[in-house]
């Protein structure tokens, strides 16, 4: 099943930049030849998370935990990268995971298992970008 | 369809007592007779909300916004009433909602607009509360 | 379960009416006190129905198949209405009833019973209305 | 919310009764005016229940579980009917409603407290039905 | 996370014929070993989008929208494929997945990236199908 | 989509091998940094299928139907080996396979396409562990 494809041998940070690459050229794709409902929801999508009477890092892990609960990979994967970018702590992240495990149950598990994965994916392209800064 | 069975007519008093008795009096009888394994889920549940890293109202904020991408009136309705009493603002409240909405598509409006109604109920009923208490 | 309240007794009329109400009224108060974002959001939605390629009815029916997998009652409600305002026979409405029992399952099937029951309300709102207005 | 209009003042009894009767009109209706897709998918669904490998019993206790991790009361309120007529006792439906629990989460709670509400309104109605019986 | 796994390197008419083996190799399987109820599904699945009161493209249009909303990315590249076949434009397709995008909100965006990829690949078989038989 | 990455030339021994040391791995890494509320829950789950009034067979059929009709391909491999292991015939499964089908719809079918990859991944898996053993 689709894990079996995830293998374990592959680096953290090579699935990390995978993931961007394939966002990032398809989202461009879609802006290219969407109709303009396409581009205004693309906007939107973008303002709903923008700090107002709630912080943005806030709004990220709610945004983590919808896309938890309704089970899709690449949405828990970019809102966990983005928690990350707003400074949201692995104590902050495993509590909004247990939030996703009850309210979703036991069919969570799985995204649950690969959430953990992409953490430890972020965590490595954070240190390894780091890294070739620090090499300069 | 559901909503018209949502009486305009109703006072939002009512909606709100009329809620909080249905769910009391059925969740006594689910732990008078349920299995340890139900009454352990209502436990865990209970504690998912408390306090952490992340503090009580923002984990209920999360509870809402799962509700809401799920779908479920009554998990929102609790959701929210758990939120005014942690101190949510409308404003808060009205961000929660949009990520929900902006997650979970049109299709959440529907429970987005019982959600505002009971969010009057809330606000009506804790006004009665302390009007009847001030009464004494 | 819900549909214990849908009384078969009250008139499909009265029905229709109840949900056209509800839903006007709650939709002023959401676009009184929402955000720009949901403002927004309620615009799109209008705009993803207008006539293009695929011209509205289609698009209308396109909306009630969606509405129906996604089991959204008052969804449902309102495409079926906007279906029949577009034109849409009662052999097109079935025959997108079908793609959706297929595509969703007999997890439909409660939400197929009270669409047609929202059929016979429209049809029969329809028909008083011009009676109304014949009347003058 | 939906539970708010499902007076417990109401007797279980009427209950049953009114989720039965809406639902054998609303079939029929559609069976009359459904296409042979429609009818089809309605003798699928009954044959899919019929004792095989796996006796009925067994085969409607999981057609409950389906109903409720997919949360549709009308589903719900049909398989524990069906259940409780191939002899499920007590016991066997709540080990089913964890099962439904535990991969669904909690936002299955309020589909819990309906659910054990129209058992207590099915067994209430097979009693009246013996009760009625041996009245002659 | 799943898109991971979806390269950007292989080639979009190797991506095409994969899809088609595993889907045709598979079904065979199902149906060489399953009950009559499976078989009888499959029919009416095939059944369901034949011209009637709605023509075919229509109906694949429907059956496009339906799988996106409930976001399953090897239903929605066999509609897109169907719905090519049938002579469905590009402008028909973005504003299919506009209404899909509107209803389901942002958790259909990374199916909606998989559905562009899908598109290209769809149009370079049809051209590499095309200059194949011109080899002849 | 997703099955283009499920390559058919992939051993079906080598696919059970991989989804279990995924989800081993994974849930370890889980249970080392998760909550008490995270540990709490895994507990819950394993519990939930215990002999009761019904039997782990039937329980771990009766996970797989809710799997199935969730749609999650890890939790359907999962619940397949677990139905393997505790005695279910081919049968069963396919019984199984047609409720979920009928209830959850055409929507299912990619992943009833995996899991009867997977029922032939666990069965050729049994079969070369038999023969590893005899072969000592």
């Amino acid at each position: 099943m689709s894990t079996q494809k995830q293998s374990t041998s592959r680096t953290p940070n090579r699935a990390y930049e995978e993931f961007q690459a394939f966002r990032a050229d398809l989202n461009e794709r879609i802006l290219d030849r969407g109709t303009t409902t396409t581009k205004r929801f693309f906007t939107l999508d973008t303002k709903a998370y923008e700090a107002g009477a709630i912080d943005t890092k806030q709004k990220e892990l709610m945004g983590l935990v919808a896309s938890m609960v309704l089970r899709c990979d690449d949405c828990i994967a970019y809102h966990i990268d983005q928690c990350i970018v707003s400074g949201a702590s692995d104590e902050e992240l495993f509590e909004t995971f247990d939030i996703a495990l009850v309210v979703g149950g036991s069919i969570v598990i799985p995204h649950l298992r690969r959430a953990v994965a992409f953490v430890d994916a972020c965590r490595a392209h954070a240190k390894s970008t780091d890294g070739g800064a620090n090499d300069g």
